[in-house]
């Protein structure tokens, strides 16, 4: 803890991504020629006051870092405990992968059961601490229930405007929370345009991913905990279901602040592996055919609906740290997605979100290639509870009805 | 961590909690006189073994205590990372119910997205040391899911016997970890009888609530984290969902062997508030008429599935411990659960479960009976998320169908 009238937070600006234009970040933010915004430390700063023994002392949440986090002041925090996820070590799949080294970071162990929290949470403290009372969101899955869990828990009025289609847990977590919640007859895109629109009639603070600068703050620190627990050192390969991007996005820039102030271990980067299903195929798309920009992915339509976003407005720097991390940004097919997440759970007993599955399929394919060494270290990114998809979970899941009395012959498989 | 050759656990023997009867721990142990066992310790080695210094120096999980649990070889743990869930702060939820020192500690944080984790990742990890390679349960809710998981991790066969009327979330995520599930036409002691009466023809191992003495153990942590999050001190009041009331009896468990190895500050205890629902209520029956054991509860009907336990086996335990603390055993009349749950979610953005809304409604009432004063210091147990909730979740919650283009003024409420 500090004393009151030093901020701990180090930040310095706001750069615009697409050509580095700085902004100030005393005061809310959106986009910069339609793209997002980098949040900039004093990393000398950072240097000095920030110890590892000190972040080791301070309780599991992704708050330890709070000098490399944009909140300048601690009371205003919208929190729920997030932060350090378990990071689990899968012999059992990854023997059944061809690897020796394989974890799995288990974020659905987080708030409202994804990694959203961790975006929303720094998203709704920032907006928090500049005095906005009304946020407003677009989203087909996660995002919407977290924004609605971190703005009732600060009591800032949310609202939540969601495809028709969107998963039922998603669509009654909202309403849940205490947010207006609107089913909108259109896909993502409609919404975003609603939340877009409605800004000057509604008054609200528009909060789409990396449409303000914070969400990929509070994302880093997957980052910044997975090199933590590895004993500051980073993983030789990470796979991460990639839909907006976020968290892929703030990973690499966290590895890169580390580096900067000197906490990592030795100069190797994880390669970075986006993931997506052929489902909804931007990214990997744009990558395969070397492209910085995506073109908008025609008629997207997965089972992992978090990986349903057909334009990424943050493609490039997606692009730009898969290419500089030497990774690839690859899709799963369709229908190994799900078997892969069940297949998953049955030999660790985590709960893999279909997005996961897509990670799972997408390893399968590298370890065939050879792009992946079977003794590399390599970690998988479970980015929300497979609970919360309660219309695909029970698929190639057997459940069985048994008659009373129980015919034991039978069911010990005895002829 | 420790030398290979000195097992971290102080355990010495196990004792009927009936008669006293003492019992070895080094092999499989049920019942006694059909009642549950306790685990007994060393107190002396540990107070020599164990120091909050080094606690507070390992990592944020129910494994921390291992000196004051059961596990002898920290290999043969089933863990998924549980334990150090959020205790969080709720001020606002407090004004609502007049209190001005009100926490909540999040069980709906943990894998599996509910408190059963901490018993399951228990009872698996000892019979796992122990050589058992086929598990059984009886479950109505969150149970199943995590015997499921903990076993999948550890490579143990799990069954699981469920009513069909079981909440759909936990009916596929029993399967989703690889269990055999299977669908009952009956209530949950139809399935428990299932499970007693296959143990010879299918070489299982019986986890239900209490029939093995590990779960408690590790409900146990619940008090230890507590404790810990407190600074070794303990609340004026916990209020806790009572369904087999494995986390009550674990938790004043808890406090009396922290007090004997006198880690605690101070020489008060919490008054143990067992909530239920009216819909099944047989300890708060039992309570009211000054009864140490309860009668089966005719027609046991309630939202909270968790609840649905018309008879505990460890009742008497539960109600001792009720008393000798000096609390209540009460319960919440149907109508009112959801709605508070709810209300608690939208004040605080905590996923209460219908479980932990019947803790909140008899929380109203005893503070208008003033038999909990204002200041004092009281913890709720959220046990489980809400999102697993599907059936109930939505009641009450206001989802609207928005027709583009958007009419603003309709939406900003304008005439």
């Amino acid at each position: 803890m500090i004393g009151a009238d030093e901020p701990v937070s180090h930040v310095t600006h706001l750069e615009a991504a697409i050509d580095g234009t700085v902004l100030p970040h005393d005061r809310l933010q959106t986009l910069h020629e339609g793209r997002p915004l980098w949040v900039r430390y004093d990393l000398d700063a950072v240097r000095t006051a920030m110890t590892k023994e000190v972040v080791a002392r301070r309780p599991p949440t992704m708050w330890r870092y709070e000098e490399l986090l944009p909140v300048a002041d601690p009371t205003r925090r919208a929190t729920l405990g997030e932060g350090m996820t378990p990071l689990l070590r899968c012999d059992r799949l990854g023997r059944a992968l061809g690897l020796t080294d394989l974890w799995v970071k288990d974020e659905s162990q987080l708030p409202t059961g994804s990694f959203k929290s961790r975006g929303l949470s720094m998203a709704v403290s920032r907006a928090n601490e500049l005095g906005v009372s009304r946020l407003a969101i677009p989203t087909a899955g996660n995002a919407g229930g977290a924004l609605a869990a971190y703005a009732a828990r600060v009591g800032l009025e949310a609202y939540v405007f969601m495809p028709a289609d969107t998963p039922i847990v998603n669509q009654y977590e909202a309403a849940y929370y205490g947010a207006r919640a609107y089913l909108v007859d259109g896909l993502i895109n409609d919404c975003g345009a609603v939340v877009r629109d409605g800004t000057d009639a509604m008054g609200w603070f528009d909060v789409s991913t990396l449409k303000e600068p914070y969400r990929i703050e509070g994302k880093k620190t997957m980052g910044l905990e997975l090199a933590e627990q590895l004993g500051w050192s980073v993983p030789d390969v990470i796979l991460y279901p990639t839909g907006g991007g976020t968290g892929l996005i703030g990973m690499w820039k966290a590895f890169g602040e580390l580096a900067e102030i000197g906490w990592l271990v030795g100069e190797r980067r994880p390669r970075m592996i986006s993931c997506q299903a052929e489902g909804c195929a931007p990214i990997s798309t744009a990558w395969a055919e070397g492209e910085r920009f995506a073109e908008t992915f025609a008629d997207a339509s997965t089972a992992a609906s978090g990986l349903r976003v057909p334009a990424a407005v943050g493609d490039f720097m997606i692009l730009d740290a898969v290419c500089e991390s030497g990774g690839q940004a690859r899709s799963c097919p369709e229908e190994d997605l799900l078997a892969w997440a069940q297949r998953g759970a049955s030999l660790e007993g985590i709960g893999f979100a279909p997005e996961a599955g897509a990670c799972l399929g997408v390893l399968e394919r590298l370890v065939a290639e050879g792009a992946i060494d079977r003794d590399e270290r390599v970690v998988v990114f479970n980015t929300g509870a497979a609970q919360k998809y309660v219309e695909v979970m029970g698929e190639g899941t057997a459940l069985v009805q048994i008659e009373l009395p129980v015919d034991w012959d039978a069911l010990a498989g005895k002829p």
